[in-house]
């Protein structure tokens, strides 16, 4: 052993990161090393079980387990990660309760950040898609999922109705099929206790840019996975990709629309934006490591795996974002930080994958393990059984064993878990033709455009009567909110239309607050109020 | 039978609600009336077992049951009662998807919606204190006692340390001295998975108004009660009460302060808003109704139970808050209400209690029945074996005995379940002395005073200078956000201060979006930036 203690900080808490840790807690001794590990969360994700929380199958907090139990001698730092400093070796991480930024310093680095879904040029999606990627997502999911069922049931809009019963979910692979299966067989266990909509019809829609699902499996298991799903009811849609969103409706890439409230896309995967900003030899976005996962440029300092970045193994096979490859990757990583420590020549990666597994649900599944391909039930049995044996901790295989027996038992819960907070002032989308608001609803909120047009139109004996068209700058609803009365009129996009929309709560505490705030709304009010009589 | 079918609304979906619906269901025919039943979740919670989930010891989600599993026949409308119109016999419910008020004609009503947290002429405990009511309560308080746990381990600063692992309990009823009892076992439990304070000292303390905790009991029980929390090492403060609170300590009657960030407070308790402004017979703001629990002047047509009313028994008693007295008084309004449709007499409500419990967790309970006092193993067993016993259906007696038996093999979870929201514009106190930001803090919001003076100091050489005094209406904050610095001068309450705090994020969007507002702030900083060269 070489000079002072060193400091090892793993950056991001999922497969790669936490199995890094653990290896390292095995490899060094104490006095070699301090670990630190950076995490959103303080709880690892066992994320091929996270679509069986959407439907309940498994309990929401028995996907985790505490990274503090797991890595019992790494220092957890429960933050996130917003610079790193190659030059001067630091890490700064988010503030906590105070407003200070804690600055992390490093010997070796470990980036394991894993991606973010970005809906760069996909108007309308980050306001009304959900992304499904982390415990929370599958939670968000969940209960909006049971809300669109709460409201479905006592909606006398048949056209609304419909919009409630109609599910879209963007993207075939494994994530979306698991996802969208989980949700079809959900809605379909849990709808009899709906009293009105016994009879009504459910769509679940998977919409897929090829020509045929799972892209990652033979053509065969994926025909398999099609078949199956739609036997359960599920559409699919090939050859096609969500390009915006609305609160009403899904656009695809073809101009089809599918009107709906609820739309998951678990596509496009891209950077964190942390790692964006870095400087460093990447390849379309992704950080580019050696063999020995080393950041290319510093050999020997930093290591990057897991999903963020771009790997080839020895043998030039390109190596794909899963939890297997993650977890080797892990071990080859922990060992050439072992080797830069004591000394040693650093390992290669090697791994090439010992095959995919991918769960329909209801006791189906597809796997390709080894060159053998096995469909139905053989698989899903073959799915549990690996998945539940290769859960680290008894107590997290205890606790799930539990759910899928219990789950046998007694039909899924549907309690929603909704955490209380009003919504704020956020962006919406709307494409031309949609109504923004109608004419005697109640005026919750104040609309400022940002981009594009939309017509103010009045309800009059002769038909509907275009009052005023308003564009990018100008703002609408604050009359119904200033006087505490119902919409006078009925505002629709004439174009696609961006706003920015603040909620009555904030604004009224706005404008008692910031007087010129208010005395802007007040004013075009006046006027309008003028205009009007 | 007369007439046509019944509509029966039912209001609220705790013990009274519930139980009054599923005694409905039993007692009529579904051709003699429709049931309606509005709650805010579609789940009823098991509020006896609500201070387990703070610990952990019973799962999120076991602790809840489906309603509509419970009441397969009642029709449940998942909004927010806003309005009752009397003399129209019409419930207005809060809008869904679209913003349209929904209105619910009813025959016969039932209000059984509880009473709120209530934080009226307390400043700061709105912003800083936490209620303890729901299964949103419960979570919400866990996530935070964890949030501190995490934030304590990576935190330097001894002070903040101290304030981190202090929480303090507001109310020593059973509501107030469960959930002290939990924390303080949860808090004991997990710190070891801290590295960093395994060696630090927890406070726990609870504050009753009275001289002594759980007024409900015997003195000897209590007594006992306190003994046992006490040596556990919870901090009982008597005689004394939470009058306000800030971020950074609660403040109590007594003058005294204890620094701290994480406040609970189970007391005080009003009617909900909707109740407060029903134009009906009251005491003390509570809902008077007659011995057979129908509402004084709406006899025959509107009854009332639960928490929100004033209710005596037949011999004179006041009735208690309490499980035990809810479902019995929903059972004698269901007959009433039966009585209303097929004719009869109506039911007088006679109960007058078994008894009461109370748990202290880790195998220690208190109780009451039928006279005799138990204290220790012995009352936890029964009260654990009651409550399970009580629980209806089997699945949530399965879940809740794994659960428990779990905990015995297992220690408690840690892993904190949060769901990202981006704050919004918020209110804040301070007292006379506390600092609102220091110099060289990030800059993360702008603030408007809305009550109360502060003062702008810098540190010099030469010392702290008073560089400015601001009031009611004026705005700081703004410079560090304009100019993306960290705070260029520490800002200090000199009085009691009551701000509108903007965070970044709203900030720069209504900047943007609305340039009048921004302007307010350009100026300002232009100014201040004049003044100081």
């Amino acid at each position: 052993m070489v000079g002072a203690k060193k400091q090892i900080v793993i950056l991001g808490g999922g497969f790669a990161g936490i199995y890094t840790a653990r290896t390292l807690e095995r490899m060094l001794r104490p006095e070699e090393a301090d670990i630190c590990l950076v995490n959103r969360e303080n709880y690892w994700v066992y994320q091929p079980m996270l679509p069986e929380v959407i439907s309940g199958s498994i309990a929401l907090m028995n996907v985790v387990c505490p990274i503090r139990r797991l890595c019992p001698r790494t220092n957890l730092v429960m933050r996130e990660v917003e610079d790193i400093d190659l030059t001067n070796r630091i890490v700064t991480v988010s503030p906590g309760f105070r407003p200070r930024a804690k600055k992390i310093p490093y010997d070796y680095l470990v980036i394991a950040l894993g991606e973010v879904t970005n809906y760069y040029g996909m108007p309308g999606m980050l306001e009304n898609a959900m992304p499904f990627r982390t415990l929370a997502d599958a939670i968000t999911i969940r209960n909006h999922v049971i809300h669109v069922l709460e409201e479905a049931d006592c909606e006398d809009d048949p056209d609304l109705r419909r919009k409630l019963l109609t599910i879209v979910v963007g993207g075939g692979g494994f994530s979306g099929v698991e996802v969208v299966a989980e949700l079809n067989n959900f809605i379909h266990e849990v709808k009899k206790n709906y009293r009105r909509l016994r009879e009504e019809k459910v769509r679940c829609v998977l919409v897929h840019s090829r020509g045929r699902i799972l892209p990652e499996m033979a053509e065969p298991l994926a025909l398999f996975a099609q078949k199956i799903l739609k036997k359960r009811g599920v559409e699919i849609i090939l050859n096609d990709r969500l390009v915006a969103a609305t609160s009403e409706k899904a656009i695809l890439k073809s101009g089809l629309e599918v009107p709906c409230k609820t739309i998951i896309s678990t596509v496009p995967s891209a950077n964190p934006p942390v790692l964006q900003k870095l400087d460093c030899a990447k390849d379309k976005g992704s950080l580019l490591v050696t063999t020995a996962l080393e950041l290319v440029g510093h050999e020997g300092s930093i290591w990057a795996l897991g999903d963020c970045v771009s790997l080839k193994t020895v043998s030039g096979k390109v190596v794909p974002p899963t939890a297997q490859h993650a977890t080797r990757e892990a071990t080859t990583c922990a060992a050439n930080i072992s080797a830069a420590i004591r000394g040693g020549k650093p390992a290669q990666f090697t791994f090439e994958g010992l095959g995919t597994l991918g769960s329909l649900g209801h006791g189906s599944a597809v796997a390709q393990i080894l060159g053998v391909k096995i469909s139905g039930w053989l698989a899903w049995m073959l799915w549990r059984n690996l998945y539940l044996f290769k859960l680290p901790g008894l107590k997290s295989k205890v606790r799930i064993g539990i759910d899928w027996f219990m789950h046998l038992l007694f039909p899924a819960d549907l309690a929603q878990m909704r955490l209380e907070h009003e919504s704020g002032i956020k962006n919406q989308h709307f494409e031309p033709g949609d109504i923004v608001f109608h004419e005697g609803d109640l005026g919750d909120s104040v609309y400022v455009i940002e981009k594009g047009e939309c017509d103010v139109i009045k309800e009059e004996e002769a038909g509907p009567k275009l009052v005023a068209t308003l564009q990018a700058g100008n703002y609408f609803g604050e009359m119904a909110l200033l006087s505490d009365v119902t919409r006078n009129a009925t505002v629709r996009a004439s174009t696609a239309l961006d706003v920015l929309l603040i909620p009555k709560g904030d604004f009224n505490r706005l404008r008692q607050s910031v007087p010129a705030f208010g005395e802007v709304f007040s004013e075009l009010a006046r006027k309008r109020t003028g205009r009007d009589n």
